[in-house]
Order: C-alpha cells, then sequence, then structure tokens
C-alpha cells in the first residue's frame, strides 16, 4: 500500500425528505446564489423545496447552467456573484451544476484577470466561497470531493480542476430525487459511478487489499441494482444504494494508498468537446478499447475484477482478464449504452489524430497509472473505439 | 437503507516514516501536552520521532495512561492542562491513550463541576481543547471517530462518551510500528477490529447492500492478514491492511444507515470492569453467546455473513449462520483467543447477576439493534458465556 493523506470534511445529509434540514446548515444572514441548470428541478418539486427551506433567506437565482458546464455562463454567474455581494453558493442539480458551482467558489476569490487561467495553468484552489450542494442526479461523485471539470466551447476544450479548498460544505442527498430522472440519465449515471471505480482499481497490485474490497464491492452493488432502478424507478431500496455508490465511487476513499490511471476519462473528455455525446458514453467508447490496448500491463488486476466482480471461474489469468473486458462491455450494452464512436457519430474520421496531437500540444507527460500512454498510443486506441 | 448523516473532518497521514509530518499540523506557537501511556514508545522509536518532529514546539509530557483509561490519572492530566496554559492535546499511542485524550479534549473546556458526569449524565461534547493523535496500535479506530470509554476503578464503570467536537483533528498512521508490538496485542487488535465490524453487521437487513459490502470487505481483508501478521510483525503489507481495516471499521462509515447492535461491547465492558480483562478478549467472550441466544433475530444477516465472508454454500439459512457464528469462534481460537470466561477467570459464579443488576440499575432500555435485550437477557446471555 502506497503512503497517502485522507481529508473528506464534506457533511452529508442521505435519506428521504431531507431537503428541509439545509436551512440549518447555512448562516442566516448570507447572501445565498442558488444555482441550477435546465429547469427539471422546476418540474420535479425540488425547486419548490429548495425555497421553500431557504424562505428566511436571502436567495438570488442563476439558472441555465448547461451539461458540461461552460466557462461563458459561468462568467455571467461570477458577474452576478460580484454585483449581489454573494458569499454562499448552493448549487442545486448534477454533477454539472456542482461542477460550475465548484469554479465559481474558486473564481469568485481568485485574484489574477482571467479566471480560466484556474484551469489552464492547473492552479489549485485551497480556500474558496463556501458552497453546498443538493443533488439531483447520482453520477460524477461531484457532491463530496473537491474537482470539477469545466467546458469552454469557443475552444472546444474540457479541463479539470480542484484543490482542497472545494469541498462542499454540505451536500444533500435525497435518492427519491431518481424517481423523475430519464432514464438516458439514469444509464449515465450508472455507466459513470462504475467507470470511476474501474479507474481506481483496474491498474496494478499494490497490496491494497481493502482498497480492493471496498472498489469491487461499490461495483457488485451497483451491478446489483442497475436493472432495478432502470426497470423503476420507484424502487427506493434501488435508488438510495445506487445514489450512495455514485458518492462512495469518487470521495476520494478508494483511491487513497493505491495507483489511478483516469486516461479513460480523459481520451473521454475530448468525444464531449469535440461531438458534445455524453460524459458517460464517452468512457463506454474509450473504456474497452483502452483495456485492450493496456491488456498486458493490467491482466493481473482484470482477472481478479473478472473472479471477485463477475464471478469467472474458468481459465488462466489472460482468459479471465478477457472475460472481465467482455463483461464490462456487456453491462454498458445492458444498460442500453452503445461502445463505439461510430454509434454516436458518422463524423470519426480523424478523430484520433486530432484528440493525439492535441495531448501532444498540452505536453502532458502521458497517461494511465505509469504515465505511459502517449499521444501515438491515444491515436491507436481511439482508432480501435471507432 | 435509513437516513443518515455523515461528515468526518479528521485528517489522516498514513504511511511508512509519517511521523515528521505532524509538526505542520499543529500551531507553531501551540502549547502541546503529549500524552502516553506505560512507556513502550520510548522502546520502539516513536517517542524520539516525535520529540524530534516538535523540536521547534513547546511541549508537555503527561505519560502513565494505562489500558482502559482512568478517570483518576487522568483528571491528574486535566490538571497539568490548567496549569500549564496547555491548548493542544497529542495523543501518541493506542485506542486508551487516544480515548483518554478525548476525554481531556471535553473536560478541559467543560463547564461543571465534576467532569464525571460527561459520562454519566451522557454529556455530548460539541467543542474540545483540539488534539491529534500518533497511533502506536491499530484496533479501537479511535483515531479516526469521536467517541471515547473510559474507566472508573473505585465505582468499577466504564462508559463511552463522544460528539462531534471529539473527532481528531488529524491521526498520524505508519503502520511499521506495528513491529514491535507484542503478540497478545495484536490478536486484541485483530478481533476488536473483526467484532467493531460485526457489531454494525450482523443486524437485520434494511437493503443498505453497499454497507454491507463494505464491512464484509473489511472482515475479509482481516481475515486475509491476520494470519500474516502474527506470523511476522516485518511484513508490511499485512501491516498496512491491518491498519487500514482497524480504522475504517470503527470511523463512522459503514455505520451509516443501517441499525448497530453494541451488545456485545456493553456486556464486554462489564468483564474489564470486573475482572480487568483486555477489552478485545471479552468481545470474544461475549460474542458467541450472544448471537446464540440472538439466533433468530440475526439469522438472515448471519447466513450472508457465513455465505459472503466465509465462503460458506452448503445448507440451509439456518445452517449457514450457525456455521458463521462457529467460523467466528475459530477465528477467535485461531488468534490465540479464549472465548469463555472460565477461561480468564476461576471467580465467575454470580457475575451473570451483577452485571444483570448494574444494567437495571442504570435504567437502560435495553441492548442491541432493537434494544430487546433486557437485565434477565443480559444474565442468560453470560451465563452462556461461563
Amino acid at each position: 500500500m502506497r503512503n497517502f493523506e485522507f481529508q473528506n470534511p464534506t457533511k452529508l445529509i442521505f435519506g428521504k425528505d431531507t431537503t428541509a434540514s439545509l436551512a440549518k446548515e447555512i448562516d442566516n444572514d448570507a447572501n445565498v446564489l442558488m444555482l441550477y441548470g435546465g429547469g427539471s428541478i422546476k418540474k420535479n418539486g425540488v425547486y419548490e423545496q429548495v425555497k421553500e427551506a431557504l424562505a428566511g433567506h436571502k436567495v438570488v437565482e442563476f439558472g441555465g447552467i448547461e451539461a458540461n458546464p461552460e466557462y461563458a455562463t459561468l462568467m455571467k454567474a461570477l458577474k452576478v456573484i460580484k454585483e449581489e455581494k454573494i458569499d454562499f453558493l448552493l448549487a442545486v442539480g448534477g454533477g454539472s451544476v456542482i461542477d460550475g458551482t465548484k469554479f465559481l467558489s474558486s473564481a469568485a476569490l481568485y485574484e489574477g484577470d482571467e479566471p480560466w487561467d484556474i484551469l489552464t495553468k492547473h492552479i489549485r484552489t485551497f480556500e474558496g466561497m463556501p458552497f453546498g450542494t443538493v443533488l439531483t442526479l447520482p453520477a460524477t461523485g461531484s457532491e463530496m470531493n473537491s474537482g470539477a471539470v469545466i467546458t469552454r466551447a469557443e475552444t472546444q476544450e474540457k479541463l479539470p480542476m480542484g484543490g482542497p479548498g472545494l469541498f462542499p460544505k454540505f451536500s444533500v442527498l435525497d435518492p427519491q430525487v431518481v424517481r423523475s430522472i430519464p432514464s438516458r440519465q439514469i444509464q449515465n449515471g450508472l455507466a459513470d459511478a462504475f467507470t470511476h471505480v474501474l479507474e481506481q482499481y483496474l491498474t496494478y497490485h499494490v497490496g491494497a487489499f481493502l482498497q480492493d474490497r471496498f472498489a469491487e464491492g461499490i461495483l457488485q452493488t451497483l451491478i446489483e441494482v442497475a436493472p432495478r432502478i432502470m426497470k423503476d424507478t420507484e424502487d427506493y431500496e434501488a435508488a438510495s444504494n445506487f445514489m450512495w455508490c455514485c458518492t462512495m465511487a469518487l470521495n476520494g476513499l478508494i483511491q487513497k494508498g493505491v495507483p489511478s490511471d483516469w486516461g479513460v476519462h480523459m481520451i473521454g473528455h475530448e468525444f464531449t468537446a469535440m461531438f458534445g455525446i455524453d460524459h458517460a458514453r464517452t468512457l463506454a467508447i474509450t473504456l474497452p478499447s483502452y483495456y485492450e490496448y493496456k491488456f498486458e500491463a493490467k491482466k493481473e488486476k482484470l482477472a481478479q475484477y473478472a473472479e471477485r466482480v463477475w464471478g469467472v471461474t474458468e481459465g488462466d489469468t489472460e482468459a479471465k482478464a478477457k472475460a472481465g473486458i467482455k463483461k464490462t462491455k456487456d453491462f454498458f450494452h445492458d444498460l442500453g449504452i452503445e461502445t463505439k464512436l461510430s454509434n454516436y457519430t458518422s463524423d470519426y474520421e480523424g478523430t484520433a489524430e486530432t484528440i493525439a496531437k492535441r495531448f501532444a500540444e498540452r505536453g502532458w507527460l502521458g497517461l494511465g497509472e505509469r504515465q505511459d500512454v502517449k499521444p501515438d498510443d491515444v491515436e491507436k486506441i481511439v482508432k480501435m473505439a471507432y
């Protein structure tokens, strides 16, 4: 096991009808900016619940944060923060709204001229404007971590940011929100959380037995609840486990003491930036090819995964490892998610070269747990994913 | 899954040679009281490591905190805190030293006349004097939770306390400390952590699938590393997993959203108070009888435990559940820990009646996940454990 530091101060308020309790988490004299997305919260009742809970607070609203939160939109919100002397942010939405709020938390206290530098210059945030979240879409884990991904349309870029100042003060997780989530987003959430775990688990052995067990436990639970929640979003038992898995998949815990990969995400982000494909689906496109390409380096862990998570008992290490990739692909298909780029766009020729060129231009050392996936490897992986 | 709130702000610093990093976690102008136990830290090098790390700080020492930290001893330390104007506590030791430090953290800011009231009147601590820990003995999980158990010899009592103000600011966990731990304490640590998990897991189904998987993962890991660490305390891979399991077994995570029992602990504490038996061994004495007595209420979960943790595939629910109890007893025996009270004292006659009477006098509603274990049940369970 590797050395690690772990601290996660976010207060989680999890369960049925918990939204009302957010009022006690925000100072009475705070100037709150309530941020949300395209308005689904006005249809599922969450908007009313939050407004009711905050009846005693001064609240300004900012709606319209899009999936893959856009820098230009967020800069408008930043203007509101300054003009209205906002001192507390409340994200009401899924990972995009929360990620956008994290950017604003950082940008609101940033002293440089150009907040985009936070992303391009990898500036870590040690102190941000305090914020809380009301999660409406289990998937990204952003409600209990300190990372975010922001998109800039004009440059077709999608870049990560983070820092210890960007943990939410609190997050309200009421699994009943799952009832009104469209099936496409349920599928995305399941695939997203599943891939988050694999990125931190499917690397190589470092003798971190407990971390492996926890990762496998999340995967097993997602596999168990996926068909139930896809069939019936009113199934609270399935919904609550789905929601808790998504949070635990990316709140930092399973990543401690182990190598992690994130190459699938880094390539996937490019598909979103170039084609606007849903984040989770870009992972499903990338993952099988990525693991096939990195088979030798990952086969030990792939075999353990196949055995423990999927119950594969036949064959040697290689055979089990191959079965592990196939099971994952089948899982995505069972979710109704296609795993080839050509399923999403007919305009894919040249994509591999474009992405490889971008990676080279950004000067990244290399992707993956050993930083050995270079731009020319990326080109081959993306071609395998056509 | 039940509703829950979860927040654990403790910063963990985990790994080889991490003790030096504690200096950066304590303000330079703090008046530090360094608390420790019987002096084993002076033999294993930890004392020197801590003193070296704190070379730039003002440090007063208080040694001699015994196993099952004693109120009278702690009151002496409280006097030092007041006299020396201490404003930061550093526990260097195992669960006893850390628990004692938590009591002091609370008592130092307590405004009543009699700090023992914190325990007898169940006064929760919302703000304590800040403290950190350097863990020298993996077992109790006290390094990442907000609870403590304090003993008072004159009344033969051992009582719990806690509150959100009692999380350590930081805890340094260097698994290399395991090298110099005597085998008896290694055995105790393994049995203690194992039982902590069972107290939170072996109740009844509430559809908390992920919590079950995490609990099972800790148990599986403890089972995997126990023989290795008992054979060779220099086995860092085993030691680091052992240490991480002990922390995760009782940092609040697996308890969220599920019922928990703690009856085994409540009865076990009495054996320590009456006979001075090691805490972990009191759990091993109590647990098999307790589960046999509560068999009907626990058999579903016992069967799942037997299947998933011990790989029991034969028989119906009842047979598997019984196998689960037997496997647990065998596990304790394999650790070298006896499971009957008569293995520890010949003076056990009347113990059951005494403990039952104490519970009745304290007016406790009942032990266990359904609060249905009444004093007369306790009497029967303790007799089964003779």
